[in-house]
């Protein structure tokens, strides 16, 4: 907070203060910005302002007031490692710690929101801002974003859940509608909204720029308050995202409590007007203005004094993370960890020059940067040498730097070759429009693996890139964007000294049209179908059985895991699963025990198999421990269109116990006794319907075969969608159909 | 007609028969079923039944009154090649002399309207009535529908044509709504509907069990009003789908005209009530009474003594039409035409008992089926050896057949082997759930293939079929179903009588996970996404470059044809395109010339590829034709969800000339200029759409470099999406967007 803060803690009291206190005008005025930054202060009634600025990975505190388009930059602040590499930790302790840091380091710069995490789904790998979400998985999203939640609001500080929802590119964003039919809508792209409000209540959620099945976020009551509010109970406050709101009487209405950034009055008189000419029901206005008292009154309870924050610890911090993010794709032979005494060549501008982040609003202007070149020179015993092989800007003698590039590998023992995607090429405000690596740098590999095949690729990517080169070298890193700290981090699961442990939170695949959405991204004339449903990401690739370079949940270790037998029981409605889990190498390391579900007969589609829930487990060598992972009745339950509800669905439960969603190491199964949900029969229902009504479905078969009619399954594939009463005589006179559908009912 | 029609002969006027003369009961009961099969009667108007019976590809004529499951079977009739067959032909004159034939046939036996022809999308290779539909693609299916239609109403026969619309699966098909987004559904599903009505003007359309976006067709008023009668001029009358209707009054309302069957007057009365009660407009019942009246007049003009039917000359265009239906999937090393001097191994059940036509609905009782066996063995003048191989049923002594088979394919010169579909895995009513053939025949061919590599291949199957074996044999033949003359079709083009000219109406996919439809087929709790959109059949594959076993347009000649330059000239608003091919091989034979358009620079997303029209050329050998294809103006225009409306872009078009949708021999363009398309502009249009505003673009341009924004392509790709006067400031204050906006409006 800041401005009339002081004279608030002088003895005023703000907290008692109620929307009944403030006039229509002002009601109107404190729901929306003051400032790009910060809502409005209300001098009058004592209030003060509140600051919110960006900052999924770090806090992006603009330098000077006003200066919305950064252009003078941010303080600065520790980048930790943006979401893209994060989420491939699986580590949810892990993301809590670093949500404190973010909490400390806003705090000390008087920020009371801070706008993250971003919890979208990558439905394409193309997403432009995919770098900022977690996963293609709604679990792995949503355990990763309650704790990145808790972290930070454990510091007094509230965080801003977004982008909600269905926000899953950045081509038209401000325009697109995301056309989604219900179970994808809840099962994929609502569900970590779910569960990090149930979980971790954040204190506001962010309302995202785009549409849903035509109805723009930022007015749309059933998302704002139907589901947001009045289904998960979500307690906080909605605040646009910048420049969102399109119809600000509508956003009221809609729940939506605060527009930003200023409006310049302009959207105030348009809600004072409404309300006057009884458009809008003041009560609205009320309730959306009470809910901006309420964040104020949250943001005052922070320690007015924070504790300094010890930028090395948070740089410390960054650094475990990020070695905690880093996906061992590949290592064949054991060509890592790498001898510290061998010869190294290090190639690549990347390792010189860090691509740690991506642009736009999550850009971060970090305390430190350290490079890979440098970690690696540190850590090696041997000698080190260095050819940048490209310039991140495509510039300069291309053959020349390969040459030497080339050079340095054939006299090295090991060549480590950082490639990655240009930070132009990967920002918010645009998709991508392909996944390739630039071509210079494919082929420095090639000329590099050439010189050397003992060559070692490390990537720093923010979205997916392909790899054409996976099968000819023994040795891949995925570092994502690491952050401020990726360069040591990256040096130390190179030498062992971190085992890495990060595991893929998204599908590599072999080719872009591969990619589920690839057909209906990312539409046209501000709609976007998501034409695949369900099958997004890894439910997708299984459920057309495609290869993929390197599956969702798949990472190497230093050493190895063998599970044991997997058992699943009922516990207070919930699955308990648990797996014994062996650490059968020579180092310590660390296990993500993966469980997967699946339902074979089902009513409705189910993908092959749907993460569930996981667990990490470190293990010394030659230690076993059991993992247990709780399976939440409510992940099991599928959205129900005919009810408009969850369903629980009885029936036997695959559950696959696995290091990856195409490496299932164990498998049981468990019954659960499906949810009663009531249909009432009319003439319109099938006799598939009727059949299986407990009371009118004996009935029915009775009349049936006494008509000579086939009851077989063969026959019943035909005859079992004919509505009941339509025709008459068939498959019964009509008037039998409606005895028997009255018997029902009565 | 039936019944009354005698009176009606004798003297009475029913031609001068109006809606106004009827009572509001008889106008109700006019339009509903009399009987499974006809209409009812009004004795004191002298107005006579409609007789409307089955058989898109022959008459299928119960024998008995009421008969309406066709349990004593029907009388026989000519079984033409089913739509799966004919639509191979590319042949439009072939399919009108088939229609004209199915015309005379219907008009002997007393019926009025014959329901078909089924032009219905393929969507999905398992649909299970694919047999009864022509093609995956628009064009096939809307040309060989209208030249069906044309041929059969002139014989004074009215055609129904079904199923309207988007009624593109058997699962649930009397539940289900076909959810898809109105690209598709105009420029897929009802495009072929929309060219039949425009060009032949069927007596009836068919409103289809389904739904449409939640709304069944039988009372869909968008559909069969707005879009079937005033936007496409549709005179005739819509009859629904045998059970179709699930609400009577509201299907009056909407334009349909017709409910059959019989519905026991229970919905008559529901129509009498709710005119009496103000629910439903007089005017509306009046209309749909008077169509029903129009059809009877039509019917009267009919000869009331046909001319006999040739039932020897109707075999025999069965059997012309059917040899024309095939289509030459493989030809390696010559294989084909046979030696009819070479001994023969016939192999496979399915050539002693042919597998011809689907079940259902349209199943014929033919008046004979020539077998294939029988008619090799007339053709060949060596020893034809014939060995079952298998039992259509899946029983006998499989190992035992096998033997046999390999046996004798070891003793013969070639071994040609009838596999196919059992028939009661195709069928109306259920869909299939894979595409493979059943397993015994697979042991068998590889048997037989093992025993004499010169192996022939020959298919009969409704729906298409998996090809593991595509790269082991050296010829394969799809046969499809052929009628009641497909076998001595099947040995004229085998031995050379004919040379094949079919081509594939549908891919082949290499696995049943490639078909775009996949993921999304056949939905679930009565409802189906189309979540392919545009990307059906050959257009979803090639967009996802996907390798298929034989591509759209696919089939091989005995002889070869090279072509020449392609030449794309506008002509009237349409495009005509001219390429001069010659028959550089030692026999005649027929080329189908296919052409491709596709504008690589579009607002909309576009498939690779399209087939917009083509052409048949008879060649002699040596002989060079110039193939002219009109390409209709409608045909390139996309349908326009902003403007509700066809437009067409302008743009330089890519047209390909080709012998398959992966075979293209020449490549042109021509440009086009594009429809004229008034948006207005406010302050919610994005800077790109203001940019691209002859007034305001320029106003806008100045303002934004004047404020110091950059109006790069970088930069507008992040920025052309904002709203011009969304957030003040950015990127313009508000009152200088609303200075611009409002320029162009004056």
């Amino acid at each position: 907070m800041s401005g009339p803060l002081s004279s608030a803690q002088n003895g005023q009291k703000e907290r008692e203060l109620d929307v009944h206190h403030l006039t229509l005008e002002e009601k109107a005025s404190l729901t929306s910005g003051g400032s790009f930054w910060a809502t409005k202060a209300i001098d009058r009634a004592a209030l003060p302002t509140i600051t919110m600025v960006d900052g999924p990975h770090g806090v992006r505190m603009p330098r000077g007031e006003g200066d919305h388009l950064g252009l003078s930059g941010s303080l600065p602040a520790t980048c930790f490692p943006p979401a893209v590499a994060l989420g491939s930790s699986w580590d949810a302790e892990l993301a809590e710690r670093v949500g404190r840091a973010l909490g400390r380091e806003a705090s000390l710069l008087g920020v009371d929101v801070l706008l993250g995490p971003g919890i979208n789904i990558k439905r394409s790998p193309l997403c432009g801002r995919n770098f900022e979400y977690l996963s293609e998985d709604p679990i792995v999203s949503g355990v990763l974003g309650t704790a990145l939640v808790k972290g930070l609001q454990s510091q007094g500080v509230g965080a801003s859940l977004k982008h909600f929802a269905a926000n899953n590119q950045e081509t038209d964003r401000l325009r697109v509608s995301s056309d989604v039919d219900p179970r994808p809508l809840r099962e994929i792209y609502l569900r970590a909204f779910e569960r990090v409000v149930k979980d971790a209540q954040p204190w506001t959620v962010m309302a995202a720029y785009n549409a849903i099945n035509g109805t723009f976020c930022s007015h749309n009551r059933w998302l704002l308050t139907d589901v947001l509010r009045d289904e998960w109970g979500f307690e906080g406050l909605v605040v646009s995202d910048w420049g969102a709101v399109s119809d600000r009487v509508a956003g009221v209405a809609a729940g939506m409590d605060l527009e930003m950034p200023a409006c310049g009055g302009r959207t105030d008189a348009q809600v004072v007007d409404a309300v006057r000419d009884g458009v809008l029901d003041e009560a609205a206005l009320d309730a959306v203005a009470g809910r901006v008292l309420d964040l104020v009154k949250k943001a005052s309870e922070r320690p007015t004094r924070p504790e300094p924050v010890d930028a090395d610890a948070h740089h410390a911090l960054a650094r475990e993370a990020a070695a905690r993010s880093i996906v061992l794709l590949k290592n064949e032979g054991g060509l890592l960890p790498l001898d510290r005494r061998s010869r190294i060549a290090v190639i690549g501008e990347f390792a010189r020059t860090p691509r740690f982040q991506g642009g736009g609003s999550s850009q971060v202007n970090p305390t430190r940067v350290d490079a890979a070149l440098d970690a690696i020179r540190r850590e090696a015993a041997g000698e080190v040498i260095f050819a940048p092989g490209f310039a991140c800007d495509g510039s300069g003698d291309e053959p020349g730097l390969r040459a030497e590039a080339a050079s340095a590998a054939a006299d090295a023992d090991v060549a480590v070759v950082f490639l990655g995607v240009p930070l132009e090429d990967e920002s918010e405000g645009f998709d991508r429009t392909h996944l390739d690596l630039p071509g210079a740098q494919l082929d420095l590999l090639e000329a590099v693996r050439a010189a050397n095949p003992r060559t070692v690729v490390v990537l720093s990517n923010g979205g997916v890139v392909l790899l054409p080169f996976a099968d000819d070298i023994p040795a891949i890193v995925e570092g994502w964007l690491l952050g401020q700290a990726g360069g040591p981090a990256t040096a130390d699961v190179l030498f062992g000294g971190v085992n890495p442990s990060g595991r893929l939170a998204e599908t590599i695949p072999l080719r872009l049209e591969d990619a589920p959405s690839y057909g209906s991204f990312p539409g046209e004339l501000h709609h976007v179908r998501y034409g695949e449903g369900l099958l997004v990401g890894y439910r997708g690739y299984d459920a057309e059985h495609r290869a993929v370079a390197f599956p969702f949940g798949h990472g190497l270790s230093y050493t190895r895991f063998v599970y044991g037998d997997a058992a699943a029981v009922q516990s207070d409605g919930d699955v308990l699963v648990s797996v014994p889990v062996t650490n059968a190498g020579a180092v310590a390391g660390r296990e993500v025990v993966q469980v997967y579900t699946a339902l074979d007969a089902s009513v409705v589609q189910r993908p092959p198999r749907e993460l569930k829930g996981f667990a990490l487990l470190d293990l010394e060598p030659g230690q076993t421990a059991v993992a247990e992972i709780l399976l939440r009745r409510g992940e099991l339950a599928y959205w129900d269109v005919r009810v408009d509800d969850w369903v629980l669905e009885g029936g036997e439960y695959r559950i696959e116990v696995g290091a990856s969603s195409r490496d299932i190491r164990a498998v049981t199964s468990v019954a659960l006794r499906g949810d009663e949900v009531a249909r009432s029969l009319s003439m319109e229902s099938g006799v598939d319907e009727v059949l299986a009504h407990p009371v009118a479905g004996p009935l029915l078969l009775e009349a049936l075969e006494r008509n000579g009619q086939a009851t077989d399954e063969h026959a019943l594939r035909v005859l079992g969608m004919f509505p009941i009463g339509r025709v008459d005589g068939f498959p019964l006179p009509y008037n039998e159909a409606l005895r028997i559908v009255g018997e029902a009912s009565s």
